[in-house]
């Protein structure tokens, strides 16, 4: 089968046998969306080496549970040692011997095939096509924030970011609690898809330093270390930062104005993909025009190169 | 009245006049304590200029409350506008036009004679003498910690820093939660004061690996910024990290762990002085121990010297 990998600093489509494990399910991709995270694997980001993605939708090929085969899957991309407390609890995001898709010790999506455990693959409602269902992985993460910070619709929300984490992240949070959302970015036409879902958008220049610690909430979907500067500037005196992306290189702390102003800096990284769907099935969250461009897997090293291009949000790539 | 002043770069004791606001209490100090943020400003910190000083215990000289008058105080530091929402909500802490004893706007307690609005000051029980109460604000700071992350006597909790801020933390979080609490430092005998409160002490150097993304909690208060590399190395997955103190000087931030861990980072400054107050009532805290020395106010500036050297815990000044 063809798959996209990234080995000894070289990115290519390189031809490879089906995975085996017997003890995992097979799936047939039929899409799979380039995100941050693999353009910063190819940067050298958690050093991992093998077939790039972790964004997808495709087909249970093989499974021993035979409810699954022939179902339209996604699929949560941690893979925990079934055995620790927080597995056996039914959350191995943070089991330490987890593998990722994609990510950590396990070959990821941008491939004909990919295995996971049965366990990790939730069927799709028919109302959601492919296109949409491929979004269900970061969507999921986008929902995740709210397993970290609360928020309610008396919350000031601002989201600083406007590419496809961003969109999501600013989408989720208002379709999942009425809060008052601000989408904060550089670019008109992907704010534009944020103020269509009835979040106030904003350009980056045209922040006024009466918006300086007013925000209850803020979440950093940049990527940018400038965008963590803005962040600490927006958040009032108490309020919650919410890290969602990591950064090129580190930035500094100033711890001073996190003790004076008692701030919370508050990591989150993946969610649970059952909201996420949810919204999807309820078309609550627009995702078609986060779609910039379509790919065949065999053109995924210009894919890539696409995904990093000012102006684009999401990149599919179809086996 | 003598009071001891930073002001244009020189530390002296000055001759004052007496605080003469006709809207304030004023106070008699009779014991006050040096604090690293004293030591801090004295480096440049927060720009503040004049008497110096937070920590005191004093008698009511004149008020227009009778029942104010001529009882033995502590006062809370924070002296909001009493009209912004914070205020008139009873909590000044995060008040953007408030005034900070001897940090910010308002000469300290360093001196023979202070002021602030009466609604600041607390009468002391009888049982706590002078050199106790004196401890008030520092632990009601440590006390503050609960105000901003949940612990229970499940919770692992370690303290990073056996300097005087790291003892009160480990203390107040023992006495108010029975957590499991363990307190690193870098020095046997500051240590030792804490492992007779039952806490659990640890060289620096004796913290293996195997500690590693353990503690549920924590706390880094020795303003280094090696406790605070220290303190993301122990804390677990979807942990919390308060940070206590401020560094010299800025230190990186690895966002990556962060948000592949989960982990929030909460800032923690002023408390509540009431519950500090009830601890030393109860004697259920042991300050008498951190008092390494104390020195008439005239001397202050070497007691701010003395403050600084290794080994010396608690300096109190006397007027």
């Amino acid at each position: 089968m063809k798959a996209l990998r990234y080995e000894q600093g070289r990115l290519h489509v390189a031809d490879l046998d089906l995975p085996s494990a017997r003890d995992e399910a097979l799936v047939r991709v039929t899409r799979s969306g380039i995100c941050n995270t693999d353009l910063e694997i190819v940067r050298g980001y958690a050093g991992f080496q093998g077939t790039l993605g972790h964004e997808f939708v495709g087909v249970v090929e093989r499974a021993d549970d035979a409810q699954l085969l022939g179902r339209r899957v996604v699929g949560e991309i941690n893979a925990g040692c079934g055995r620790c407390l927080l597995c056996r609890a039914g959350d191995p995001r943070h089991c330490p011997r987890r593998t990722v898709l994609g990510i950590v010790g396990r070959d990821g999506a941008h491939a004909e095939f990919l295995q996971l455990p049965a366990v990790n693959l939730l069927p799709v409602p028919d109302e959601v096509p492919d296109e949409r269902a491929v979004f269900t992985e970061p969507l999921a993460a986008a929902c995740g924030i709210l397993e970290r910070t609360q928020i309610d619709e008396d919350t000031r929300v601002v989201v600083i970011g406007d590419g496809k984490l961003g969109l999501l992240c600013a989408q989720a949070i208002k379709a999942l609690t009425r809060a008052d959302v601000t989408l904060v970015g550089k670019h008109r036409n992907k704010l534009d898809i944020a103020r269509r879902r009835d979040i106030e958008t904003m350009l980056v220049e045209q922040i006024s330093d009466a918006a300086a610690r007013t925000f209850d909430v803020v979440v950093e979907a940049s990527g940018a270390a400038a965008g963590f500067t803005l962040a600490l500037n927006l958040v009032r005196p108490r309020g919650t930062l919410v890290l969602k992306s990591t950064f090129h290189g580190a930035t500094t702390l100033d711890a001073a104005r996190i003790v004076v102003d008692e701030i919370s800096i508050v990591g989150s990284r993946c969610g649970r993909f059952q909201p996420a769907l949810e919204l999807l099935r309820r078309n609550a969250v627009d995702v078609d025009s986060l779609i910039s461009e379509e790919h065949a897997l065999t053109d995924g090293v210009r894919a890539l190169a696409r995904a990093r291009a000012d102006g684009v949000i999401k990149v599919l790539l179809r086996p």
